[in-house]
């Protein structure tokens, strides 16, 4: 199994609101095939699955989805934090209006960076950041740093 | 905010156990910073950080992380139904040393590919996936289908 994944699949309790969110305020655009909507991210994929549809897939119950914290978190890694300042904004001032909200504000980060968290209508967990020792390249691409391999 | 994201960050309740089931088990290199393990997939990113460590860093209650669906999963595309048939026999015969599970066989899918599912040491659902349709390139980067752009 190569050290790698290809896709991130986010349950949704209500497509129409999540597609309005990462369409309508984000921009994004969608490919939609068998229920699911994707969204290409340069050889990697978000997904967005209904709840009950994706749960059945992976041959677990649905249970409760909570409200809060639920075991993973998305980062998004922008080029500056004046990008990282712009995303949280759109979402404090436009949020609402699609489900989404800002969990966290923007901050200097024990680690040297500048990062700040919100969560989409489905409520994951969204950090925006901006890492000053990993460049991201034109296509998007996070660069670790080669300096360590253990 | 451009159409991807960098990293995707799952939680752990035993760092050392998740540790040894994808390092051990599975072979992937780590890149240690700040307490997080880093997988580089290639410009992007798995995480492994502990449970109450991302809650916190995300502004959310903890609260339990139970053992079913928790909202998302993640797909490896792999080359060929042989590979699959490959990481899910791996799982099966090795996976119970290190906490993981297959929960549900290789199959052919509704959709045209061959897919199964398994648990990391965490619960975390990983779909094992070959897609006819959607090739991976050397780098191991999905290409969707041109065909299709609403």
């Amino acid at each position: 199994m190569d050290q790698r994944y290809s896709i991130l699949t986010l349950g949704t309790a209500d497509m129409a609101r999540a597609r309005g969110f990462y369409e309508g305020l984000l921009g994004w655009k969608p490919f939609m095939t068998e229920g699911i909507t994707f969204y290409d991210a340069g050889g990697f994929i978000l997904g967005l699955f209904g709840h009950k549809e994706l749960a059945e897939d992976a041959n677990l119950p649905v249970g409760p989805v909570g409200e809060g914290y639920r075991g993973f978190a998305v980062a998004y890694n922008a080029r500056n934090e004046e990008e990282v300042d712009a995303v949280l904004a759109l979402i404090e001032t436009q949020g609402k209006a699609h489900g989404a909200k800002v969990l966290k504000p923007a901050h200097k980060a024990f680690w040297g960076g500048y990062s700040g968290y919100f969560a989409d209508p489905d409520g994951n967990a969204w950090e925006v950041a901006y890492n000053p020792f990993w460049p991201i390249d034109d296509a998007g691409h996070l660069q670790l740093p080669k300096t360590q391999t253990t």
